[in-house]
């Protein structure tokens, strides 16, 4: 198994991702990794001899956050995210993973790697987190703000499939994003969607409405990506804002700070829970090799953990799976 | 001013509809309210004499929640709901007050009451509550699912009016929900829309992304329904999620239970703060007379309060202000 890291991609990198490249190469012998930029920002970082099953691929540019995606990914050839792509789509590794600019990454999955025979959109995949802890794919949270019924008919059997083979779930309920859970409701896309999703051979739950998501209500959420980032940016927002709250209160009097103390390790744990940067990385579904984004403010632990995805997602044979069921072969 | 009461609709009419209006006769005596309903119900309920400005105009019929919006209108001629419209189109009455069917009163609105000339798409237009108090009109929230950019255009000169004229705000912030703050951002309809917003005689201070709503970054949200409603529910879902969650870690052990017991009281005001239907009335902008929507849950104070809003909204000439800046007159 051959897996390639973009070294520079991310808030921190390449601290983290060459820290999380060791803490994986240690962990999984089996696992050829590869460390693609800077290779005078790397070496440093690797605090003596390079284990057995890591190896370090120069390349001299970086894709910045702030970067136009589609320029930079045509312009910056060079660049680590997209020799990362360009070694996933000549075969020279299996899988890619990228903390970097998310727009640039959708890109480089696109016209580096190459889409999937049959599939029209490939779809960022992210877990939304739940109260019970199991989380929900969904998708598309990608760079397609607009999408088709048959669109989300092929996010329906993307995220189905994910959920079988890297989460061992052996009938995930996939459910549409919708404004109620009757059958007619919704906008045009859903009202089309819908019907599509009843013929298909997944485990159709129904519409969701976003105030049951968080309640695990299904274990794929499949939306346009506007939606679903509306959807996302607004549980981000409450979340942020009720935890901004209590902390005034708490502050508020010598009773309050008192409870305060008692109650704050309890509601950091709370915070985490609805933290959706720390549910692992998210696949783009829709390739023809895969691609893992973990998220811009990544540690190297969330890179060790993107690591293990990949290896699953490897082992279960999840991009020939995707591909059986889109092809009908 | 003459203000109609849809006795009928609503959770807990007309128990609430009834001490609603009887508390709004006695606080506004230069008002004229009417109580359409089922006069058997209604009467048993006014406790004895009829004040002088306080009228009950039977109607035989009541649209239930349950009721298919546009059938229900079409064919319940004599309900509480369309006698009150009717009473607004026919200049009996200058505002209708309903808790009733969302959606059957969106369609007595379109149907029954008619269209503003120059209008395509009356809006729903409620307070969400933001973390400063001050809440923001998002528009639309109502029935129509897709707009068309020239509909988010209309709405944001409707919210805009309507902030001016009833709360009082000189130059209201107008934005657009949208998943990035930068102008090229969003899906093909906040793209079209975004030029269009531009150029109108507002202050429109440009996107405004999801998780920004709550800290009151703008004074009118324009958006289509479906997104309002994705962005409205998960509000509602998280919010709900977070404080279902604290109150878990309360009832831990009996530390927590203690820091609880100090804590709820304040946690009660925060739920009231995030809690979108103790916010008042929300307004069915873009129809040729007032038609005001009490929440399905409203109380006798909501009911009042909902006439307090309407007298406001009439006082400052609400409709024509709108008209007059629609036909550009």
């Amino acid at each position: 198994m051959r897996i390639v890291i973009d070294a520079m991609g991310g808030d921190h990198a390449p601290q983290v991702t060459v820290e999380g490249a060791l803490a994986a190469a240690a962990e999984w012998k089996d696992t050829h990794l590869i460390l693609v930029g800077n290779e005078e920002a790397i070496h440093p970082l690797l605090g003596g001899a390079l284990p057995a099953n890591l190896e370090i691929r120069h390349a001299a540019e970086v894709i910045g956050a702030e970067d136009e995606p589609v320029k930079a990914v045509r312009r910056k050839k060079d660049s680590s995210m997209v020799v990362a792509g360009r070694m996933v789509r000549e075969k020279e590794a299996d899988a890619m993973i990228s903390a970097g600019n998310t727009g640039a990454l959708m890109t480089t999955g696109l016209l580096v790697v190459g889409r999937m025979e049959g599939i029209e959109r490939p779809a960022l995949a992210p877990m939304i987190p739940t109260l019970d802890d199991t989380g929900v794919l969904a998708l598309d949270l990608g760079a397609n703000m607009d999408a088709k019924p048959e669109h989300l008919a092929q996010y329906a059997v993307m995220g189905s499939v994910y959920r079988q083979k890297v989460h061992g779930i052996a009938k995930p309920r996939v459910g549409l994003l919708n404004v109620g859970t009757e059958p007619g409701k919704g906008n045009e896309l859903t009202k089309h969607a819908y019907p599509l999703l009843e013929q298909l051979p997944i485990h159709f739950v129904g519409n969701v409405e976003a105030r049951d998501v968080l309640t695990g209500s299904c274990d794929v959420l499949v939306c346009d990506g506007f939606a679903g980032n509306i959807m996302l940016k607004s549980l981000e927002g409450t979340a942020g804002a009720v935890f901004k709250l209590l902390k005034e209160q708490f502050s508020k009097s010598l009773k309050t700070k008192l409870a305060g103390a008692v109650m704050m390790p309890e509601l950091r744990g709370l915070k985490g829970k609805l933290d959706y940067t720390e549910h692992g990385g998210a696949p783009l579904l829709g390739l023809s090799g895969l691609v893992v984004k973990s998220h811009g403010s990544a540690d190297a632990n969330a890179i060790k953990n993107a690591v293990r995805q990949a290896r699953t997602a490897l082992q279960s044979r999840l991009v020939e799976s995707i591909s059986k069921e889109i092809s009908g072969k």
